[in-house]
């Protein structure tokens, strides 16, 4: 078989998979996301490991393995994650909750970084790898966030879009940090801290980088958008979107030594300042939701080996403490900090528990890099699992009833609805 | 560089290329197609050779070559755009216009595909490449046939008409003519007429296959249908599509031996039957023009190495002659035998001239197949560039005069209004 059929098998596989577990996870109030990771988790190594079967085994004359060009496939899918990610950025409400969402995510950014960082390092690990273990600990994901404040019907809350705030700037914070520990991560590998030269020239491109993408990236995105839509055509917006998404990846990896993730970051957010912002944002979403996403985040799953866990119980229960309470007391004193009622502050720090996209796409990229063993790999990826699937009943705690009270009657309301369009059309059928 | 790295650059120089050459293209009033794959060449051996350049050279621990996967994603690119084209197959059209598009396409297949296996036979290719060629010819492309007659505003004339249904006829002969030719061609090339048996176990399996298809699948797609638009989740429906697309893709190829394409056309065909026919479509078409698209019309460009037809002159010229008056006179008798005027029965068989993806597609198959040798690949690739170049020319004398005047006004009309639209938009900036 050659690696193109292969590949159409396992498309359609996994993409069946993860729609139909994202949809069972769905249907009991848990994140979509959730049901695609545990979907991939399902197809892995300890349950089916579908890359076993012979179908998937290397053939034909290119001899190209199926599973390394999935690898591509789902890092694809991360860039265009990232760009939607950037894309769907309220830059608005980012400026006008900043003070409290500011506070809250940056005391839930350093106390989960600083509490995994030292119980990695006393667990054993060298400093580099405590570090990037705790950096894997600080991204909040906005859509598993977001998803789980919509359940909840508290999304336009005070603390809601606080929250919402506080995850983005989380994100960017999160990114931040992650660049710099991977731009500094091959001074420290092979140097240690002698080479202060190799430091100063990977900071220096770092810096410039940033510099270039961050003055040069909006007007040149704007003229390319301007360029684009007098463009004869079908989808040239959409088209010019992707060329900048992945041209930004390549250029933030390959020029700055950061995450190509940064520079597709950085992509979606110029895009979202220009006026082909909806048409582009209506364009891509299917895309990615159909396709890209789901196969990105069944791979994520794919290399999870639960087995793996055993023998490493102590240091994964500890593990999973400081992402739970690293993030319920730093967001929490944060908010508190600006104002907030105790009672809110908790349900901030709760909201911003779940880890998501950020942080398995940082602990995949440690991965790669090889700053992050397979065994820390599999836990932190089991700890971003759980994370999420605690938070919605934290949530449900952490309200007070009489705001949730109108919350179960509308979701009952809603779920007598569903049963009667349902039945409806099977009386039409 | 990782191979994940050099297919975002590789990606993002693509496209931008594929758009900006389809624009130029477009302008001066041909098809997007033709630009496309003229980016290719340009970018191709012939001129450029983009894969000599360093940052394409294998590397990286996985050593997966940029060239292999690339080619994957031209593959998963072919797949999705004939799963649009039996999507965009209008069946009701099909049906009324049934019996001159009938005679006009069996004509237009006939001809070319008799007159390049003879031609191709006579050069001294053996039977079966010769037979090979002869099916590279038969295609005509809906879309570039479609687009040239808007550019004529003739598009809902009677030979307008005719045109787009035989087009379709057309493209289901070629279709079931290639999909005959491949299952057949593994007895033909291994061991002759002597395995009668293998013959008939290869015919019984397509036989088999093409009727699972029929019979089982349109109502296995309007069961998965009903089920996916229940389904929690976002952008269900096209994820369902997509799984159909490439299961019937993958079954076509593996249990049928036909082409892959044959298989998610039919499921394209059979998705345009359900109520998600509108959904599925808005929401693949952004992804299929901006992404997939173009990157497989580029990555047929990218195959051609023009210096490679020196010393094959005579040969090209003759296959392009057949090629173009094949089409002439096969599709204009069909459509004279069925009560067309002369001029009407010329019109549908210039119009039907322009060979596109249906042709590249099949002439790719054969050269990854080992069928068509690459100097005849390349040949067959020149002919459908150039069997599309003309069309358009050729279209505005085989129209009466008349006809046409109100077209040249009405689209001099529309290139003052978008200098005019142009002009305002430099003055709000």
């Amino acid at each position: 078989m050659s690696a193109s059929l292969q590949i159409f098998l396992c498309i359609a596989l996994l993409i069946l998979a993860a729609k139909l577990c994202g949809a069972a996870m769905a249907r009991i109030g848990l994140p979509l996301v959730l049901g695609e990771l545990l979907a991939g988790v399902l197809l892995g190594p300890t349950f089916i490991n579908i890359w076993r079967f012979q179908w998937f085994s290397v053939s034909g004359p290119a001899r190209v393995s199926v599973v390394a060009v999935f690898k591509v496939l789902a890092d694809i899918g991360v860039v265009l994650l990232m760009f939607l990610a950037g894309l769907e950025t309220d830059v608005d409400m980012m400026r006008s909750a900043v003070a409290p969402a500011f506070w809250a995510a940056t005391g839930g950014v350093i106390l989960p970084m600083v509490g995994g960082a030292v119980l990695a390092h006393a667990a054993g690990y060298s400093w580099q790898h405590a570090i990037f273990i705790g950096t894997i600990l600080t991204a909040t994901s906005v859509t598993i966030t977001a998803q789980t404040l919509m359940n909840l019907k508290q999304l336009q809350s005070k603390a809601g879009s606080t929250i919402l705030g506080a995850a983005v700037i989380d994100d960017v914070l999160g990114l931040i940090v992650l660049s710099v520990v991977i731009a500094l991560a091959p001074s420290f590998a092979h140097s240690g801290a002698a080479s202060w030269r190799g430091l100063a020239v990977t900071l220096g491109r770092m810096v410039l980088c940033l510099a270039l993408l961050g003055f040069v990236g909006p007007p040149f995105v704007r003229w390319v958008f301007r360029r684009a839509e007098r463009l004869h055509g079908s989808h040239t917006e959409v088209s010019a979107a992707l060329v900048i998404a992945f041209l930004f990846a390549f250029q933030a990896e390959w020029f700055g030594g950061m995450a190509a993730i940064t520079g597709s970051y950085l992509a979606g957010l110029f895009v979202a300042g220009t006026p082909a912002h909806r048409c582009v944002l209506d364009d891509i979403q299917p895309m990615i939701n159909s396709f890209f996403g789901p196969l990105f985040f069944v791979s994520i799953g794919l290399e999870v080996d639960i087995l793996q866990l055993s023998g490493h119980v102590e240091f994964f229960v500890a593990l999973l403490l400081v992402a739970i309470v690293g993030k319920i007391i730093g967001c929490g004193l944060g908010s508190r900090f600006t104002g907030f009622s105790w009672r809110e502050s908790l349900i901030v720090g709760v909201g911003m528990i779940p880890r998501g996209e950020v942080g398995l796409i940082t602990a995949s990229l440690g991965f790669a890099a090889g700053v992050v063993t397979r065994d820390v790999y599999v836990q932190v990826v089991v700890v971003v699992l759980l994370s999420t699937l605690i938070t919605p009943g934290l949530l449900c705690f952490a309200f007070p009833r009489s705001s949730l009270a109108g919350e179960v009657l509308s979701s009952g309301a809603m779920e007598l609805q569903r049963l009667d369009t349902a039945v409806d059309k099977m009386a039409d059928a």
